[in-house]
């Protein structure tokens, strides 16, 4: 199998299992227990937090662990705007559903939500949040990177723009953390999401950076676990598996990820080159570097992404996570895409473990593939797909 | 090192880690992706679904997959009490801060919550609940089995009651699944929470099981996982242990819980004759099969824990999730004891890799150390404490 769909998931770091398996295996205490066990277990839970601080340069007592980005990013935006009334949260258009839905139940509560529009390449304009500023808005919530089209944000401006204001700013920064460099400090983050499934550690395990002095409510009460911030026995396990993969990418930032660009732009590269009516999506400077997105005019993608699951390649149409609602890409309708345009397109994300080889094999099936799915287009007579050799 | 703090968490199952593991290596698909890794992701959540429900006789579509027995707790008194205005919540005074503090806040927003009191043996009188209910209740939430001293609750009684006035009846089963026959259509249970590494699954992932039928906003939003009842990745290795642990304990459950009763039974037996001034605290009869909570006169129980941990024994004085809040135990409060009676409390919960041979050395153990320690007791005169031989 070529995996190409790491924005959706990735493989875990065998150093990273490695990490983990005393705690699956004879390390079960509970954290909260005084015993050995317990202090055990505790220990390496401060471990944990701080590898994933240091990965962003943030202080360990910033990092409040979570299940995973979704409650991370549902925390912040609950947390935030009930201690904030009247509130008014101003977010963008091309958000993961993990920002949107929640941002969609408050404004049933009476919170107001203002949307940020983007251009064609999915990008902000730091001059749209700045003239929507006012004296409710309690917070402010862009994306770093987006999970879709690869668009990274400007985000220095954006958080230069909310600190001049003292109003709080968080990134949903899920598809980023590990993939380019992030300094909060330097950046002026003030809330950040990370999910450690999407960097090669385990999934079900995340975690929220709150910038000391950033007053928020919690969400999930109870036994007073996280500073009684985040209640319920600690995922030690999964903690322990995340800290060691933000450690690993940290220390390999900069090799992996000129890596991982490489394969990326070869794909580029060769499929704009070698497959007719093909378009890049997202800014094609200012993207993730593991990030490919494309549109197949007259192609579905959906039938795209079967097929080379036939050949044993895995694709994604964008978010996987939107799978369920069955609704066309909002992000891409957000970039002012055609039905045709949205229907067409195709996500293809490298991760550490790709090759050369692997990104070969993808575009020449690709080529095939595509070849054969407009043989039998609707769309047939309205181009003229000559293939390119 | 002798571990008898089952209660707290439990050992994973080596049957347990072993179905976990292809899904840390090979299969890190995310359930939403719709090529292969994706289906062999979800395909694998829904056999443990299938698993978790028959340990309670539920149907599949009515458990809805969570990260722990805290968070499924806050869902029901959250997504139950906004669904119904105004709403009272009626509960009990002896419950996991995973329900007290939920409801704390709720009342905070406007939610009346009742807290039933409970007897000397920590029970709670069903007639009281009878005398409670108004046209306002929405939920009641009693726990089945008490985290501390053991106590089994009165559940059939309590669930008649709420089904005859049709309302749903939570009950936070944390304690008691995996170590009772519990079968939720028998018993008429509307909503019940589970938590994996209670029954020697991984932590960070339970369940709450949603009767067909019971109306429940969701809290955490996003991509819409879990029929949009709980959105976010699926933490999906810790959802196949979690499937296997409860395939396990349904399959070994009589056998493994009587193995337990005895160990523990032997245990009470022997701490009650060779130790002088114990009392055994909560009902002596529906109770817990692992749990003894005993109070030594005279003696710390803080103390008794770091004394016991020297000597390679992990024990609790009650609730390990209430550490960080440092209050006197709620539980034994509730239950009109002084607080000489709560210092002194000790719980030893047994598992079912524990042996006979461990009970005899923690019984040898405890009597040496709760004598050294009353030689230094200010009570010491209080008490004449003569050595049982
Ligand atoms: C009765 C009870 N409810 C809820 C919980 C919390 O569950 P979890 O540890 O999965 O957060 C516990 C755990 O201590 C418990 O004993
Ligand atoms: C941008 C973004 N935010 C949030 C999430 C959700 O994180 P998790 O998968 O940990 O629930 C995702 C995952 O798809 C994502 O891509």
């Amino acid at each position: 199998m070529i995996y190409l769909d790491n924005a959706a998931s990735t493989q875990i770091h065998e150093d990273v299992l490695d990490s983990m398996l005393p705690y699956l295996k004879e390390q079960y205490g509970n954290p909260s227990s005084i015993h050995r066990y317990g202090r055990l277990a505790h220990k390496a839970i401060e471990k944990a937090r701080k590898q994933i601080a240091s990965l962003i340069n943030a202080d360990p007592s910033e990092i409040l662990l979570t299940s995973g980005g979704t409650e991370s990013n549902n925390m912040v935006l609950v947390g935030i705007s009930t201690k904030n009334t009247p509130c008014q949260i101003i977010t963008s258009s091309i958000e993961h559903d993990a920002i949107l839905e929640p941002c969609k139940k408050l404004t049933q509560n009476g919170v107001d939500v203002v949307y940020l529009p983007v251009d064609k390449f999915g990008m902000v304009n730091p001059l749209d949040l700045k003239n929507h500023l006012s004296e409710k808005t309690c917070l402010v919530s862009i994306m770093f990177g987006n999970n879709e089209v690869g668009t990274i944000q400007p985000i220095p401006e954006i958080a230069t723009i909310c600190n001049e204001r003292k109003i709080p700013f968080h990134t949903d920064a899920v598809q980023a953390v590990g993939k380019i460099q992030i300094d909060v400090k330097e950046l002026g983050i003030d809330l950040l999401s990370i999910s450690s499934h999407k960097l090669n550690g385990p999934k079900g395990v995340g975690a929220l950076y709150i910038k000391n002095g950033i007053d928020i409510e919690p969400v999930i009460l109870g036994g007073g676990q996280e500073h009684g911030l985040r209640s319920g026995t600690e995922n030690v396990a999964n903690i322990v598996g995340f800290g060691k993969a933000c450690e690993i990418a940290k220390n390999n930032l900069d090799t992996n990820m000129s890596y991982v660009k490489k394969l990326r732009d070869t794909l580029i590269e060769k499929v704009l080159n070698e497959i007719p009516e093909v378009t890049l999506n997202g800014d094609p400077q200012s993207r993730l570097p593991n990030n490919a997105h494309f549109t197949f005019l007259g192609v579905n993608g959906e039938d795209l992404i079967i097929k080379l699951d036939e050949y044993g390649i895995a694709a994604s149409t964008g978010s996987a996570c939107s799978v369920h609602t069955q609704r066309a890409s909002h992000v891409l309708q957000a970039m002012g895409f055609s039905h045709e345009q949205i229907t067409g397109s195709l996500r293809l994300t490298i991760g550490i473990f790709n090759n050369e080889n692997e990104i070969e094999q993808t575009v020449s099936t690709l080529k095939k593939i595509v070849e054969e799915l407009r043989s039998f287009s609707p769309f047939k007579e309205k181009y003229s797909f000559v293939t390119k050799t």
